[in-house]
C-alpha cells in the first residue's frame, strides 16, 4: 500500500472537490481521508486528503500532471507528501528539562516518527539527557556579544544535517530575524501562558499577579514578531489563590510538554496549514 | 441561494467521493462542507455534504436522478435534506425544570430552530414553565395500572403534530419498547451519568457511593436497551470528597442542561448519523 | 440549628485559628467548615469559618464580644454573617437574553437563594422575558446625553429597593465611577473572553482574529478600570478554525452564562474575598 | 524552620479543631496550612493540618503528648509526618515505557521528592529505560505457574530496601492478596478508564466499542478488588467516531502519565487520607 496525503490551498472557486478527487480516483487512488476548509472572509479554500495506492506509483511524473492538470489551472499551492523518510528535529532547550525529557521519552517509544539528529543548548546543564538517550549535544553558549556567531553556529548545524524541523523546548533565548526566516512555519515553540495574555517574560508571575483562575501553554510557529506567531494548539488547567508561582510553575509544565507533543504531532502528520497568521487543523 | 444537506452511508469502495462531487458539480451545486468517515472494520463508508445552488432546484427530480446515479450503483443508504420547514419537538418532562428552562430560553431567542408544539409531562408541576413560554402543556400521568393508556396518548399527541423528535428532558418514565420502535433515532435523553457507569437510577448516590473525582453527563438516542444507546455527546465536571449528593445533583444540573442542548443541535443541524449503536458526528 | 458564617482578613500572626476555634467552642458553635489561606508575600491571613449553633444566640452580643476578644487585638477586618434575609440582587441587561434567562432559571428553580426585585435594562427588548417572569423592568435608556441621568435614575432605583448586589447580565454600557464606589465588590459582571486576553468590545472578533484555539468567560468584581477588577471565575471551551465569529458566540453565550451563574453562587455564599485586586474563594 | 505535617481522622465532636490549634500554638507551632472535612454521614471528622516551628522540637516527646493529650481522648487516628528522609518507592512495569519515563523525568529533575531503589519488571524490555536512569532494574518473570515464587521475589526486595510505596506503572498483572495486605493504601495503579466504567481488561477496545465520546484514565489504590480501590485522581481527554481504537491508546498515553503523577505527588506529600474505600484528598 503506497499512501500520499495532500495539502492545499487556492482561490475558492466551485468544483474544485470534484476536480481533484476525479484525478485520484483516475489514478485508481482511493481516497481515506477528506477534509476541507473555507475561509469565506478571504475566499481561500483548504483541503487535506490522503489517499491509498495498491500499486507504487511514479510520484515525479503523479506531481508534475497534478501540478498541469489541477495545480495551474486553480491558481494552486499545494504540497504531496509520501511516506517516506521521516523529518530531521532539532530540539533547542536551555535548562529545562521537563518537555525534553518528554519529548525524547515519546521518540525512543516511537510514538514521534522523526529523527532527531541533534539537541541544541546555550547552556551545558542538560547534556547529560542527551547521553542518556544517546543523541549528539552542542552547546552554543549566547551572550549579548556573540549572537551573531551562535547564530551562524546553530545554522550551519542545522543545515549539515538537514534539519526540517527546529523545536524550541523551552529554549531561553529569542531566536533571530534571519533564522527565522530560513524555517518559515518550520520552527515551532511552546509559550508557558494562555496566549495572547502574557505574552514576553515570566507569564507565570504576571498571572499570579492578575489573580486569574486558569492557567494555559500555547504551541505556535514562530514569526518574527515575539509571540505571536500562528498558534497550532492550547490547554489550560484550572490554579486557585493558594498557588504560588511556583506551584504555577510546576503545574504549568505538565501543560507545556503536552500541549508540545501535541503540536510537533500535528506538524509532523502534516495536519497543519498555515494562512494569514493563523493555522488550518486538520484532525 | 438554495442549500441542501447530504447524509449517506454505504459499503466502502472506491471512487464514491469523486462520483458524489462530480454529480453535485455538474448541477452547479458548490460544495461548502465535506466531512467523510470510513469504519474499517464494518468496511462502511459515512459522509455529510452541505451544497449551495444559486438558482433553486427542482429538488424532487434531484433526488430521483441521485437514487438513480449515485444512490442505487453504491446500494447507499442516504437522505437528503432542504432548509424548508423547522423540525417539530416535543418536549418530555417530570419535576426537574433546569433542562426545560434552557431549551426554552434557546428556543425563544431563535438559537434552536425548531418549533415546540407541546411539553408532556408526568406530573403538573412544570406547567407553569409552560405556560410562560406559551407552549401547550399535557398533563399525562404514568402509574403502573394506566400504562398502555398512557403511552397511547401520548402517541396520539405526536402524531396529531407531526413531531420529528423527542426530547426526555429529565423525564422520569421509561419509555415503552413500542413508542422507541416508532421513533428510531428520533428520541433523545440526557443522563445524569458518565455512561455506561453509573446506568440506571440515581447516580449521583451511585457517585458519591464510588468516590469517583469526575462526574458527568450524557445525551444518547433512546433505544430499547436502558441507557444503552448511541451517544451523541459527553461532558464533565470535577467534583471532590466534600461535594455531597446535593452538591453533586446541583452541579449535575448545568451539565445536563448544556451537555442535551448540545446533543440536540446537533440532530436538528443534521449532523449525526447511527450505526451500529454508535453515532458519527460530524463537526 | 442556628448557622454563621466568618470571614475575616488580617495581618498573619501565630495564633490566630487557636484564638478563633477557641473564642467559637467557647460559645458552644460547632465549626462544620474552616478553611485559611496566607498571603505570604503581603504577609495577610485569611479565614473562612462556619459554624453551628444548638440555641439560638444573641448575634448582637456576639458580635460585640468577637470584636472585643478577637477582631481589635488582631487588626482583623471581619464579616459575621447569618442565614437571614436573602440577597437582594438587581440585573442588568441590554438586548442578549441567555445569561438572563439562566439566572431567571435558576431563581425560580430555588436555585439561587436571592431576590431579585428588579431588571434594569438600556433597551426595551427584554421586558417581556421579565413579563414573563413577574419581574419589575425598568427600561432607563443611556446615551451620550443623559449618562448622568441615567446613573442617577439607575441609583435612585437601588437605593430605593436596598439592593445589595449588582449583575451585569451582558449589559453593554460601561458604569460610571461613581456607581461603582458606591457598590464596591458588589458588582459583578460577566465578560466573554479570557482575560487578560481581550479585555474591551469585541472579544470573539478579537479571538477569531488571533486564530487562538481556545476561548474563554470571565466572571470578576467590577472596578474603575475596564475589564481589570478581581476575577471570580473562567472557564474556557475549545474552537477550532472553522468555528465563524458567529459560532464563536454561540459557544460563548454557553460559557457566559455557566460562569456568571458560578460567579453570583459563590458571592451569595459568601464565598468570596477581595484583597489586593485578587479574590480568595473558598471552596 | 522545622515542619510538621499532622493527619488525622476520629469520631466527629466539637472543639476538635480548637483543641489541636490551641496544642500546637503553646508548642510555638505556627499553622500554615489546615482543611478538614466532616463525613456527615458516617460522623468522622478528617483534618490535615501543617505547622511550622522555628526551633526544633523533640519529635518523639512531641508525639507523645499528642496522644495523650489529643489523640487519646479523641479516639482518634493520627500521623504525624516530619520533613526527614524521602520515601522510597519501587516502580514495577511490564512492557509500555510512557508512565516510567515519565516518573523517572520528574524524579531527575527533583518534581518528585522521593528515592526510587528499583523498577521491578515481569519483562526484560524495559532494561535500557532503567539503565539510561541509573536505577537497579530486577525481572522478575510472572507466569502461571511460578505466581507464588515471583510474589515472594518481589517481597523480599521490597522489604530488602525498606520500601514504602509501590507505583504499578501500567504493570500487567494481578497483584496477589498477600502482597496488597503488606502494603495498606501503599500501592498505587494506573487504570486507562474513567473507573468505574471499563474496569478490568482492554478498556479502550471496550470504549471504542461503546463509541463513548470521552476516555479517561484512574489513579487508585489498589485493594483486594480489582480496579475497585479508593480512586485518588482521574482525568479525561474528548475522542470522537474517527478515533480508532490505537488512537484511543496513544491519547490515553499522555493522560495515563499525568495522571499517575498526580496521584504519586498527592500521596508522597502526604495530601491523602483513606476511609471507607474512597480518599478524602486535602489540596
Amino acid at each position: 500500500m503506497y499512501k500520499i496525503t495532500l495539502l492545499i490551498h487556492c482561490p475558492d472557486t466551485s468544483g474544485i472537490i470534484s476536480k481533484i478527487t476525479t484525478f485520484f480516483h483516475a489514478r485508481k487512488g482511493n481516497i481515506i481521508y477528506i477534509d476541507q476548509y473555507v475561509d469565506t472572509e478571504n475566499k481561500i479554500f483548504f483541503m487535506r486528503m490522503e489517499s491509498e495506492f495498491s500499486n507504487k506509483i511514479d510520484i515525479d511524473s503523479f506531481r508534475k500532471n497534478f501540478e498541469e492538470k489541477v495545480g495551474t489551472p486553480y491558481q494552486m499551492s499545494w504540497q504531496i507528501y509520501t511516506a517516506g523518510k521521516p523529518l530531521k528535529m532539532a530540539v533547542f532547550v536551555s535548562k529545562y528539562d521537563h518537555c525534553l525529557y518528554d519529548i525524547l521519552g515519546r521518540y525512543k517509544s516511537g510514538e514521534l516518527p522523526v529523527e532527531i539528529p541533534m539537541i541544541i543548548s546555550n547552556h551545558p546543564d542538560l547534556k547529560s539527557v542527551a547521553d542518556n538517550f544517546e543523541i549528539p549535544f552542542y552547546h552554543i553558549p549566547v551572550t549579548s556579544d556573540n549572537k551573531k556567531d551562535a547564530e551562524k553556529a546553530q545554522l550551519e548545524l542545522l543545515e549539515k544535517e538537514g534539519i526540517d524541523l527546529v523545536i524550541l523546548a523551552r529554549y531561553m533565548q529569542i531566536i533571530p530575524e534571519k533564522f527565522i526566516l530560513n524555517y518559515p512555519n518550520r520552527i515551532i515553540n511552546i509559550h508557558h501562558s494562555f496566549l495572547p495574555a502574557f505574552a514576553g517574560a515570566k507569564p507565570y508571575h504576571s498571572a499570579y499577579k492578575r489573580g486569574v483562575k486558569i492557567i494555559g501553554a500555547t504551541c505556535h510557529y514562530v514569526t518574527e514578531e515575539l509571540d505571536a506567531g500562528p498558534i497550532i494548539e492550547q490547554d489550560i488547567t484550572r490554579i486557585s489563590h493558594s498557588h504560588s508561582i511556583r506551584d504555577l510553575i510546576l503545574k504549568g509544565r505538565d501543560l507545556e510538554k503536552i500541549v508540545l507533543a501535541r503540536g510537533i504531532k500535528l506538524h509532523v502528520e502534516r495536519k497543519t496549514l498555515v494562512y494569514n497568521n493563523k493555522t488550518i487543523i486538520f484532525t
